[in-house]
C-alpha cells in the first residue's frame, strides 16, 4: 500500500530518461561554451553546474538550470562582475539580466531558462565573499553524500510541496531544495524524514556532521550547514510551516495516500456559495484590496504581511475582533478579513490618566465633568467613534503602519470589499477565499 | 464663599444641644444602671460609654449608643458571655441579643438604641482577646487628640457619606469613622484632610504616631492604629473608593459646594428615559436576579461581587464583552451587567493542544479531521456553542464559581431581565440604574 503509493508519486516528479538526457547535454554544451569562451579571453574562469539540476534531485519539468562561473577569490568586483556578464551573454543570443546580490544572466538554450551566476571560488564556505558563492560548496557536499537518495529527496520535494511549504522564499518561509536534500542525508529515505518530522517541534535542531557546540539560533527549525556551521539552512521556515509540516507528516502517516503529494486544487469558490458559508459562519468578510506595487515577491510579501498585521492591531485597539486574517496577490493585492465582532455599539469607554498624575488627571476631568472613577483612573463614556470595521479602516488605513511600496500603492487608492463583493477579484483570489475560510477543496 | 459652605455643612449635620443633651443623659443613665446591678451582683465590671457619640464627633439624628461593660481581662468567655449579657438585659425590657464576635444586647432605652456590648480590660490594644477590646483604647486615644476638632470631623464624615464612601462595612468598602477622626487628627482641620486626600493614591501610608519602620500591609491606604501599630484602620477600604474619595476631594477643591455633602438622590429611572438611554448607547443590558440570602450584608456583599466576578468572567470566556457590572439587593438581589457585545456568529474556534503533546493533538485532530495548524496548535471551527449571552449565563450560572448562600439561592431560581424589563425590580433599582448607567441625576 504505502510503497505502491510512493511508487506511484515518484512516477510522477521522477523526470524521463529524455529529459534526464536533455538536462545533462545542455548543462555540458553550456560549460564547454563558456570555458572555450574564457580560454578565447584569457580568463582564469570555469563553469559548472549546481542546483537540483546537478545533483539529479529535480522534478520532472523543471524548465531552469544554474550554471556559476567560477572567478579566481582576488577578482576586483567590478571585473567579476563585467567579464562575467560578458562570458554568460555569449551563450545565447536570447538572454536577459538580472540581478539578485549582484548581477546574473538568465539565458535561453534549447528550451531550457539557463541561470549564468558569476561568483568566487574560495577555499571553503567560511570565505565567502557573497551568498552565491556558498552554492558550489552546497553542491559539492549533497553529490558526495546523497548516495543513491535522489528519488527519496524527490519525494519529499513533492511532499512538501503538497503540505503547501514548499520553497524558502518570502511568500512561502517553508522548505528549500537543499534543507529537503539534507534531511533525506540525515535521515536515510522519504520516510525517514516523515517520521522523524513527525516529531520535529519548534526548536529542534538538527547538526547531521556535529559540527556545532551550543547554537544561538533562535527560528523554530534549526539545519546547521554542514559547510558552514554558522548558518541555519533552515532559517527562512517559519513556525507555521514548520508545524503545517509536522501536521502532514503525521496525516500521512495516519493514512497514507497520493492526495498528499497530489491535492486537489483549490477550485474558485461561487458566489452563492460563498453567500451561503458567510450566512452559515455569521461573519463578515472583508477585502481590503489595492493595486500590486511592481517590486519582487520577496519585497512584496514581508509588507503584504506587515500590512495585515497592522490591520488586524488597528481592528483590535478599536474592541473589532479579527477571526482570522491573510494576504493575496495577483495583479491586485488584498488583505483579507475574517471578523467575528465588525459592529459595536454607539459609546465606547475613553480611559484618562491615572489619579495619581493629578494635573494630567485633572485636566482630562476638566474636559469630562461626567468623568467617573474606574479602578485607579478616569473613564468616561464618549461617543464611539467607529461603529463599524470598514469604516475604521477606511479612515484609519492610511496612517497604518505599512511597508514603503505597499503605502505607496494604497496612498494612490484602495478598495474596501465586504462579503460576495470581494469576488470581484476574480477566480484566483476566489479559489484563495476557498483556502481561507477553509472550505471544502471541491 | 468656603467659609459660608462649611458653616452651613456644618449646620445641618452638627446635633442640637437638645440631642447632645439627651445623648449625654442616656449614657449617663446606662452606665449608673450597670455599675449598680454589677455592684448588686458582687462583679468586678464597669461601663464606659465608646463610640462616636462618646466622643462628640455623631452626626445629626444618629439614634444609636454604644456602652462597653469592661470585664476583668482573667474572666472566662464563657463567664464574661454569660454575665455581660444578664447586666445588659437588666437596663431595659426592650431589649434583644445579638452576635458579632461574641454576644452582644441592643436595648431600647428612651428613644435610643443602646448597644451593650461585654469586653476586656486589657493593659494595652496589643493584648487585646477580641476585636470588640480595642475599641475603649481608640476611644480614649480620639478623646485625647481631638482637641476642639469635633465639627471637622463631623464635615468629613457628611463628605464622605456624600461621596458614597462612608462606611467600612462589606457593602460598602469606605472610610470608618475612626478612620476619619486619625485623618482630621492627622490634618488638622476638614479642608486640611481634603488637601490631603487630593493628593493621596494607592500605596499612601499614614503613620500619626511614627510608630512602624517598613510596613508590610498591602492595602490600597495604610494608616497605622495608634494604639496598635500592626493594624490598618483603612484595611476595608478598598482601591476604587480610595480613587473616588481622592476624586471627591479635587472637585470639591475645584468647586466648592454643598452638593459634595449633600447629593441629590438618585430618582429612579423611568422606562422611556431608560429606553431613550439604551437606545442611544446601543448597549444590553442583562440583570441576572434571584432571592437575596437571608444573611447580614457583610456575608451578602462578598457573595454578590464575587457572583458578578465569576458572570463576567463565564461572558468574557466566551468572547462576549461586559462594558461594565454592578451589584444590587434589596427584597431580591441582582447581579447586573452593559454588555459591549452579546450577539456573536455561529461559529468559534476551538483550540486543540500544541502540536508537541503529539498524542494529544493526534487524538485532536482524529476528533476534528478538518482541523488547522494556527501557530503551534491544532484549531478547528464549531458551532458556536453559545451565540447569545443571555442563553450562555441560562445553562453556565449555576457551574460558576458562587458564594455558599447566593449559589444555594440561585439553585432556587434566578431570572435574566433584559433592558427595561430589569424595572420589573422596583423603583429602588430603578435609582440604582441611574447610577450604574450614569444617568444625570435629575
Amino acid at each position: 500500500m504505502l510503497a505502491e503509493i510512493l511508487d506511484e508519486a515518484l512516477a510522477r516528479v521522477r523526470p524521463s530518461e529524455e529529459e534526464e538526457r536533455h538536462m545533462k547535454a545542455v548543462a555540458r554544451e553550456v560549460i564547454e561554451k563558456v570555458d572555450a569562451e574564457a580560454r578565447k579571453s584569457g580568463l582564469d574562469v570555469y563553469a559548472i553546474h549546481v542546483g537540483s539540476t546537478a545533483r539529479g534531485t529535480w522534478l520532472r519539468g523543471k524548465k531552469d538550470i544554474d550554471i556559476f562561473l567560477m572567478f579566481p577569490a582576488d577578482t576586483p568586483r567590478e571585473r567579476l562582475e563585467e567579464d562575467g556578464l560578458r562570458l554568460a551573454k555569449a551563450i545565447s543570443p536570447m538572454h536577459e539580466e538580472r540581478y539578485a546580490e549582484h548581477p546574473y544572466v538568465t539565458a535561453s538554450y534549447k528550451g531550457l531558462d539557463v541561470d549564468l551566476v558569476p561568483c568566487y571560488r574560495v577555499k571553503d564556505a567560511a570565505h565567502i565573499q557573497s551568498a552565491v558563492d556558498r552554492s558550489p560548496f552546497h553542491n559539492e557536499y549533497v553529490m558526495r553524500h546523497i548516495d543513491g537518495l535522489h528519488d527519496q529527496v524527490r519525494l519529499l520535494k513533492q511532499f512538501t510541496r503538497g503540505a503547501g511549504v514548499y520553497g524558502s522564499e518570502l511568500r512561502t518561509q517553508g522548505f528549500s531544495g537543499y534543507l529537503c536534500e539534507l534531511l533525506v542525508i540525515k535521515y536515510g529515505s522519504f520516510m525517514g524524514v516523515v517520521q522523524h518530522g513527525a516529531n520535529f517541534r519548534p526548536g529542534t535542531i538538527i547538526d547531521i556532521e556535529g559540527l556545532v557546540n551550543g547554537i544561538e539560533h533562535k527560528e523554530p527549525l534549526v539545519v546547521i550547514d554542514p559547510v558552514d556551521p554558522g548558518r541555519n539552512v533552515a532559517a527562512a521556515l517559519s513556525e507555521q510551516k514548520l508545524c503545517e509540516f509536522i501536521d502532514a507528516c503525521r496525516r500521512f502517516i495516519a493514512s497514507p495516500s497520493l492526495d498528499h503529494f497530489f491535492p486537489p486544487p483549490y477550485v474558485p469558490i461561487k458566489k452563492g456559495e460563498l453567500e451561503g458559508l458567510l450566512a452559515s459562519r455569521g461573519t463578515l468578510l472583508i477585502a481590503v484590496t489595492f493595486k500590486t506595487p511592481d517590486v519582487v515577491e520577496d519585497t512584496l510579501y514581508p509588507q503584504l504581511r506587515k500590512a495585515e498585521a497592522s490591520i488586524v492591531r488597528l481592528l483590535e485597539r478599536h474592541e473589532f475582533k479579527v477571526y482570522r486574517s491573510g494576504v493575496w496577490s495577483n495583479g491586485r493585492s488584498a488583505v483579507v478579513l475574517e471578523m467575528l465582532v465588525w459592529r459595536l455599539p454607539a459609546i465606547e469607554r475613553h480611559m484618562g490618566p491615572p489619579l495619581q498624575e493629578r494635573e494630567h488627571s485633572e485636566r482630562f476631568r476638566e474636559k469630562y465633568p461626567e468623568a467617573y472613577v474606574m479602578g485607579c483612573r478616569y473613564a468616561v463614556d464618549l461617543p464611539r467613534r467607529y461603529e463599524n470595521a470598514a469604516d475604521l479602516i477606511r479612515d484609519g488605513l492610511k496612517s497604518c503602519g505599512l511597508g514603503k511600496h505597499v503605502a505607496a500603492s494604497i496612498a494612490g487608492g484602495f478598495d474596501i470589499l465586504l462579503n460576495v463583493d470581494a469576488l470581484e477579484l476574480g477566480p484566483e483570489f476566489a479559489a484563495y477565499l476557498a483556502q481561507f475560510l477553509h472550505a471544502p477543496r471541491r
